[in-house]
């Protein structure tokens, strides 16, 4: 008994770090420390699908679904869901979750309203149009994992910003290993107004949609989520297709000045430590006796927990509190970090703001939950992870928009602007691009 | 004699295509076809590389620096550009020169100001605030190559963008092989307000300043072109910083009515030509006459070009003629090729831009050479290039600022909200998400 009680505690005991150890920087940084498996063994098979599909298209992806997804069908017609059964399965939801789809669905959508970008054009006082034209992609791809971690939500977040953009055709792959499929996210691609879905998986399903086979569309970008395979084919596939960011596991990082309830804060942990066993909690508060109830409160309710187990070995191996002098110190460390989900929960959250410079997506004040941002706030779920927030952006309507130069110059503007071209080409030693430029200017 | 002749035949007769013709399409796809080159050897080498300066810093780059570019040196500080350096080199240029890249970086500095995002905020009727806030990256890296392909227009292009968006170090690297500076590039360095200047290049620049040395401050970001093993290393180190695109050859298409002056259209697409002789220069046109005229100016023109013999390579191997019905099916045509520089030298080419989707910047009527844009229209001159004009956009200010989603619930807000919430993640069965919403919802 002694020693069940020993494991227990080991797996609960969340690490405490002090800001001022004189090696905190370390500390922090072996704790944050995650590179994303790149596998020569799983490298050198998506590279061999990847060719496979390419060359030989549908019945390459067909002889992959039987051997990994064990779905064996004679034509890739039969693994298309008709847009149909997904309204179907939409119509079938219980009322109350058919509901909740639609309140999260309208709430992302209209937040994402927002995103959406013109385009711009001014005249300078020679006549010289400047500006920059927006438009949608033609058509992108949606990869839906599959079995337990197919999500609904992710659903929506990926396919309603793609809408918002006014993407032409959206095409949805997610396997359905053993012919399993999952009702909520058939309808959640029928409420987002998915055009096609196709239930393949795997990078045979990357590698259809980057090159296209003789059923299934090329398309122009591919977003969402999947396991080492997919993610090593979207790498693989990236300069040909547009592909977004690569996500590496989820992370929470709490800021508490320690007047949140504990029960709450330790939930809103457990939310992202539910997730993944390489997920990241932590916790940061100047208020050390928070933390001591924050680690009661997770002794009392990890025992309760659906996904324990889970949640255990994420505490264990990349949960920490972080015991700072301030919330200023607390700010700073934040950037550092720079994490995919931030919480402020804080008296004032809009004053601390002012000084995050690097998260994902920031959840303001004690009764703002990150979950409530996984479901149904309105921005999107899909952030930046691993510290990527210092250099990208939550998945939204920009990703799905881009933009073309647009340049006119009259015979004057040419003329006067050739002259410095014209400098600058010979200064390069390209005499054509000079020559080009020089044709243009008027003679004196 | 003869055979002198007949070579000089073949490097300049622009091969010719008809849109009309069955196998059209696939003629075309043929033509475009370019695949970024995938060469295990040199991924191999760059790994090693790469993984050398990881371990070992300045010591790794100084030792590649002397075997790639024989330059040795003691310490990676000898390998620094002070600031006032760059200053010097641009006090000593030709006024004529210094004039004109002022007059670059000016319009390159107010287009891209158009292009700066702001923070935007939000409130619901019950007091939920969403919003985004948008800031610029602390710092990040600009690779320029060296020897004759360093470009200080490149310079302006890369470090622009990122000075507007308010980024708060730019770092820059160029090659100087043997020790040999270019003063032009120095000095485009010292105007764009670049902060720190290392003569290193090659993947061991990449892996510096994607990882940091001891000299070298790692950096958020990498932009700017470069040869294969710059390439391969970009690629490698995306994720672990943000990289812009991997640059393809350079591409020009040029719909012309036929009533341009045939040299300038000969001119225009010497002028992609010459860069490489893998660039693509391709001509659309209803009007073969003058098809035929802009292939005499060709011949013509090229025994006068300085680099004839990049540009007949260019020519024989990528360059087409494309015969149409109508500017319609040229447009149509454009918008499958997605080029890099599209020019409209036709009469009403705000008529046509509403037909075109796809390009990464559009020069509209005969006046506006591509060349203008490359040095100092205002618009970037890193384009996408490869058909990516589908699915990526001209570098640009928000290529160096960032996102963060912005969420404050009230305490009614989080009620309502998280019973939607609660319901969604429960058909996930992420208990722990449900639960840390639901003990946001009031009692009845």
């Amino acid at each position: 008994m002694s020693i069940d009680v020993e494991v227990q505690k080991v797996s609960t005991a969340v690490r405490m770090l002090n800001a001022a150890d004189a090696d905190f920087a370390m500390q922090l940084d072996a704790l944050l420390a995650w590179e994303s498996v790149s596998d020569p063994l799983v490298q050198q098979r998506v590279d061999e699908i990847l060719a496979n599909v390419k060359e030989r298209g549908d019945a390459a992806v067909l002889a992959y679904t039987a051997q990994f997804d064990r779905l064996s069908k004679d034509r890739m017609s039969d693994l298309e869901v008709p847009r149909a059964r997904l309204l179907q399965a939409l119509d079938n939801l219980p009322a109350k979750q058919r509901d909740a789809l639609q309140v999260a669905a309208d709430r992302v959508q209209r937040y994402h309203q927002r995103q959406l970008q013109s385009s711009w054009q001014y005249e300078e006082e020679d006549g010289t149009v400047l500006g920059q034209k927006v438009t949608p992609m033609d058509r992108v791809g949606i990869y839906v994992p599959g079995g337990k971690a197919a999500y609904p939500s992710s659903v929506l977040m990926n396919a309603l910003p793609a809408k918002v953009a006014g993407v032409g055709e959206i095409i949805m792959v997610v396997p359905t290993p053993g012919g399993e499929v999952n009702e909520l996210v058939l309808a959640a691609a029928g409420l987002a107004g998915v055009d096609r879905v196709f239930t393949i998986g795997g990078s045979q399903a990357v590698a259809a949609l980057a090159y296209g086979t003789q059923t299934i569309p090329k398309v122009d970008k591919i977003v969402g989520p999947g396991n080492i395979y997919v993610a090593t084919a979207k790498r693989a596939v990236f300069g040909t297709v547009g592909i977004d960011m690569i996500a590496g596991p989820s992370e929470i990082l709490v800021i508490c000045d320690g007047q949140t309830n504990p029960d709450w804060i330790a939930m809103d942990l457990f939310s992202q430590a539910e997730h993944d066993e390489q997920a990241q909690p932590i916790l940061i508060s100047p208020d050390l006796a928070f933390l001591q109830k924050v680690q009661n409160s997770i002794d009392k309710l990890l025992p309760t927990m659906e996904r324990k187990d889970i949640i255990s070995v994420s505490l264990r191996d990349r949960a920490a509190f972080v015991a700072v002098a301030d919330l200023d110190q607390a700010c700073d460390i934040a950037n550092h970090i720079a994490p995919e989900h931030l919480e402020l929960s804080v008296a004032d959250p809009q004053v601390w703001l002012e000084k995050i410079r690097h998260a994902g997506a920031i959840f303001m004040g004690r009764y703002t939950a990150e979950a409530l941002g996984d479901y149904c706030a309105g921005p999107n779920h899909v952030l930046p992870t691993s510290g990527t927030a210092r250099f990208s952006s939550p998945l939204g309507v920009y990703d799905f928009q881009k933009r073309s130069s647009l340049i006119m110059f009259t015979e004057d503007g040419a003329s006067e602007v050739g002259k410095v071209a014209s400098v600058l080409a010979r200064g390069e030693y390209l005499t054509a691009h000079a020559r080009s430029a020089e044709y243009r200017i008027k003679p004196d």
